[in-house]
């Protein structure tokens, strides 16, 4: 794999001084463009230790405007990062549109160096480099440019680095134990690097493997890679695909036209049993902190099936320190700036903590569906970006548990009627809820299908049924009891 | 003090029930006329272990509506915190207009009861008071609503609280080591308390403090306070000042304009003591991190006058990795959403890191003051805010640098001509920079202004002659250098 970047290319300093001073205009230039352009760009510098990947940055943001660009050397995670899923410490730092992010340290460093080190085995690598797939195939959906480069040097030439910056005062704190210990799992680290490039390397987001112990041919290589990969771009870039409304057709019986609407539960039997799950989940939402756990509930539904009043059961469980209700409104300038399910990522609960989702990310597969508010590969695609990014969390200790709640049409009917009635403006019925009741039919068909595809073992959906709203409130409270007792017990 | 909270209030079962339906209607009604208000209401609530914080606000988020409310009970500082200013913490989680932030866990906590355990002495104490005091300002002059709840029992109940709930093994976990060992310092504490209460209690914002002992006394106090709070500022809202632009008059000779600017330097020498410095500033610069030190400079100036020449002069000795330019362009609906600094503290430096501010939070003091962008009283009280918010900095460890480049007139025509001949658009001069240039003597009385009310030991203004960009680019790297190297002298 690395052959090709073994071949002792070098540039002389005629033709880099040559060079310099076109590249640097372009890629202003195309850096200019750029900010107005509806995308962002994602540089990944990867490759060996003293391989130079920090000079060729240092040059890089000196010959680009530092202004637009954000560069993120990543360590070890901080706790904030810590307690949450594993990409949180990315997605925080996307770009918005028109700007540069530089990541040096990124995804690929914890599976590619651990796997060398013997710290992860292949199963693990092949999980960590299938999460990559997944976040870069997002990115590249999103519409976000990712030059991936990777800087090779060879055992050799490695060594030799190392003890000419060791050699001189200036430079010696640059070389580590660590560093020394790296170089001799240099072989390891190589075999892990190339299967990762091999799995990653995609038609639209190839990694680009740079020859690097010449500095000159190295830094000009990159910096023209970059430059072309942005030029191809926004010479690319297409007016926004047209959305459309795309509504599904409605197969009857379903998981939802099936369920059993009329159960109900007598008066005494609910309050009795109501305020038994509440201190039980209360008991339990105490311990999940010492257990490094969160949660993760998501309410989707009918309009007026009762998420409000349900989601209020809840927390009367909980305690106030510990939860944050968020409800899903317009996107803010700097959610639109990004990929889609940034906006969720940045809600995301710390150990013992919950978040509750009043509407949520489903939204892209249910009313942005049906209301032509995407392009229909946007919702296609959005499901298994969800799958990914419910599978994070699970991972990283969150439980999440999803409920859609739904009366029949005619119980919403009777509802929608009685809050008219009522005329008190919090319980006001806007055109839009009897528009959407028009569509009952695919929205069922639509929350049939995101049940079909996102429902798993690890992230399960609950239909509720919510004609009696009673019935409805135990049946979420129970299972939240179930599933935190499930989180609590497996270790 | 607390004189007026030991009377032994007491609401029977009767009253709560016949008061809660309407005051949770009117709560309700409230916070949907906030939502759509143009301010934002921040809710301290403090007082003895023991008072029934936790109780009160898990009954407010009870009663109103969760989902536009966020909580926050804060504990130690994360380290993501630690390496920033003190009240980094309360900033970055400042809610947006029309929703609600509870602080339980407040910009109190740590003054007040580091003072009754013997660890802040009396100046401490102050210092630590007065910061809050020109926090809440700030808060207020934002339009913010700032609803301030102290809850108050004697030291017998606190005990009795404490045994009542270690008795039930359903709540025995809630009483700590750490509270037993508070009881024993209850005076202290009530007297800590008391004197931060007294010179924190405006006419703006006073404190409320409420007798705790009867639970449904509290509830019914807290929310009611609340409410007349909210509806009083509801009924109150006005208008937004209309803006008028000031002009200051230029007093001539002034600091600026005493400015020598025939200072050059020759090419060789300039090219010389360029390396020099930077080195040293590369340096230099490595050592932050390990000192728990960071690096702020801003730059203002003229236009033209070479504000981002220099700024690439001070990043090319600097690693990309630690390093963030950061350009101030119009504010994102987030920011809008907050007060004026928010966007600035939001990007201050983590320990070993610079933040480089090309035009900065003095945009308030100079366009938006002389372009009538803010209603005079905002640009009035900015002085004292900013010299508050860098001060907080310098304490946090930031070096914090600041530096007005100028040219004269006749080179700022030189230069606009200069970029209008050379037509790439990079450099394309706006009509915007022709009116600016109009309002030259403006600019320059407005900075002097600025200079004057700003400048600190702490915080320093450095005057910039940059007729000849070779003498400004050396001037700013020695001042740089200077102020690095008092930085790691000083322990």
């Amino acid at each position: 794999m690395f052959e090709s970047a073994q071949l002792g290319r070098k540039v002389d300093r005629d033709t880099f001084a040559q060079r310099e001073p076109e590249l640097r205009e372009a890629l202003l230039d195309a850096q200019l463009r750029l900010a107005t352009a509806g995308f962002s760009v994602v540089i990944v510098v990867a490759g060996a230790e003293g391989a130079g990947k920090g000079e060729t940055v240092n040059l890089l943001l000196n010959w680009l405007d530092a202004r637009g660009i954000e560069t993120h050397a990543l360590g070890a995670p901080s706790e904030e990062e810590l307690e949450r899923p594993e990409y949180y410490r990315f997605w925080r730092r996307l770009p918005g549109k028109g700007r540069i992010g530089i990541f040096f340290g990124s995804w690929y460093t914890r599976p590619i160096s651990q796997h060398s080190l013997g710290n992860l085995d292949e199963a693990g690598l092949e999980d960590g480099l299938r999460r990559i797939v997944d976040f870069e195939r997002m990115l590249e959906d999103e519409g976000v440019l990712l030059v991936k480069v990777w800087l090779h040097i060879t055992r050799d030439q490695q060594a030799k680095r190392f003890k000419a910056l060791a050699k001189n005062p200036d430079t010696a704190w640059r070389v580590t134990k660590m560093d020394w210990r790296f170089h001799k799992t240099y072989d390891q680290f190589v075999n892990s690097a190339s299967r990762a490039i091999r799995r990653t390397s995609t038609g639209q987001s190839p990694w680009h493997i740079i020859e690097a112990w010449d500095a000159r041919y190295r830094h000009l290589t990159v910096a023209e890679t970059l430059l072309a990969a942005i030029e191809q771009r926004l010479a690319a870039e297409l007016p926004p695909a047209e959305a459309q409304s795309v509504v599904p057709a409605p197969v009857r019986p379903n998981v939802i036209s099936s369920l059993d609407l009329s159960r109900t539960v007598p008066e005494a039997e609910y309050r009795k049993e109501l305020i038994r799950r509440q201190l039980a989940i209360g008991r339990m939402a105490r311990d999940l902190q010492d257990r490094k756990r969160s949660a993760v509930l998501v309410f989707e539904g009918s309009d007026a099936a009762g998420k409000g009043g349900t989601i209020r059961r809840v927390t009367q469980a909980l305690d106030a320190r510990f939860y944050q209700v968020v409800q899903i409104a317009a996107p803010t300038d700097e959610e639109r700036a990004r990929p889609y399910l940034w906006r969720f990522w940045r809600n995301l609960p710390r150990w013992g903590h919950f978040t509750i989702f009043d509407r949520s990310w489903y939204g892209r597969v249910l009313v942005e569906r049906l209301e032509g508010l995407c392009p229909p590969a946007d919702w296609q695609r959005a499901y298994g970006e969800i799958n990914a990014f419910e599978e994070q969390l699970v991972l990283s200790g969150s439980t999440v548990l999803k409920f859609w709640l739904t009366t029949s049409k005619d119980e919403q009917l009777r509802r929608f009627q009685e809050r008219e009635a009522m005329g008190f403006k919090r319980y006001k019925i806007t055109g839009e809820d009897w528009r959407n009741r028009e569509k009952w039919d695919a929205y069922e068909a639509a929350a049939c299908d995101m049940v079909e595809r996102t429902s798993s073992e690890l992230a399960p959906w609950t239909l509720v049924e919510a004609e009696d709203k009673h019935y409805a409130r135990l049946k979420v409270l129970r299972t939240v009891e179930e599933g935190l007792a499930r989180a609590l017990d497996r270790k």
